[in-house]
């Protein structure tokens, strides 16, 4: 299994927690999203993805190699495939709400902040700070007004679900932007216990081979 | 079970398609998500949904009544407590596929063209109509070369998949914006399909009771 990957990738991120969470092995390719302009632009890496982003994994079934984007997808995909240990909830209504957190970051928020948004902003003359910090708050206090009923160790009880892949990645990126995280002290404060687990720890971007020095 | 819903919501729509294709009696409640402002931003709505967006999903659990917001959330509830008629293939990387087609709509599409952003943008001093083509066309491309794969009568294979509920309502907004959609043939052809089966049919937005005349 390859994952096409780039350390500061949000979207990227929530798939290696996810890869390393279940134990499986994959092959690491860096896609450098700001080098020459960026190689997700090339033509070989539209192939395996029409939108130019991270994260594409590779697998293989039966018939012969397959690929998928989009974060929810491959991670349900390893869920489909490698169900333990399991990151979606057993009760039906826990499930769908470690899906409604997941997806307040992964469509409310994380679109609205992505690096293809953010240079269209700035091309039409926006201040794209502003921009990225206005989103990123409103879509954390929309998670963590929505995890009051379940929140516990983690978002959604004592065990890591697919919510806490979708907010470690998105506090990162709340603290690059100077986002004031008071407002969310559930929020910090399960990221803080995420942090501590060896498959976040090793899915973390400075501990990527491509990561760079802070600044 | 009560639907929180606005006939023109995107998003509601495709949990109305989800409902109707598996059958499942519900109450309509309409949230006027254009009058005086909008319903949506009232306390009321708001403690439903801190972002103050429909759908808005209300089911009887064992243990009282609870809430699902986010359209995957509610669709993947459905699909997980009423598995007949399937909204997945069996297949894991076709239920992948098809997941894949509809993140591209869900995350990568319409979070950037909905209500709440292109008000933004508005306010910020720019030309929505603008903003919204560029990233619809943007997303119809990239749905369009990654449904190649797999399409045949529907976007996945020959039954209607989750991809699909997110295709139709996508492309009715895509023609409200006047994004041509000659380079979109599959889209096109597969959303017209989509068009005769009476679950689409029923979910419409012009066969709800709160439709308003066209213009």
């Amino acid at each position: 299994m390859i994952l096409y990957d780039y350390w500061r990738s949000s979207s990227a991120w929530r798939v290696r927690i996810a890869l390393h969470f279940k134990g499986i092995a994959f092959e690491r390719r860096v896609v450098n999203l700001i080098k020459d302009g960026g190689e997700q632009h090339t033509d070989a890496f539209r192939a395996l993805n029409p939108l130019g982003q991270v994260p594409v994994f590779v697998t293989q079934e039966k018939d012969g190699t397959r690929t998928i984007t989009q974060s929810m997808a491959i991670i349900g995909y390893l869920e489909d495939t490698v169900p333990t240990p399991p990151l979606l909830p057993a009760d039906p209504w826990l499930r769908a709400r470690a899906r409604q957190l997941a997806e307040i970051v992964n469509a409310g928020t994380q679109p609205l902040q992505n690096l293809t948004v953010l240079d269209h902003v700035q091309a039409l003359g926006l201040d794209r700070d502003a921009w990225a910090r206005h989103f990123i708050a409103r879509g954390l206090a929309a998670l963590e007004a929505a995890s009051q009923e379940t929140e516990a160790m983690y978002l959604v009880g004592d065990a890591p679900t697919i919510a806490d892949l979708y907010l470690v990645p998105q506090l990162y990126n709340a603290r690059r932007w100077k986002v004031d995280l008071a407002p969310y002290p559930t929020l910090v404060r399960v990221d803080a216990a995420c942090g501590t687990l060896p498959a976040f720890v090793a899915a973390h971007p400075d501990a990527q081979s491509d990561a760079r020095p802070a600044g």
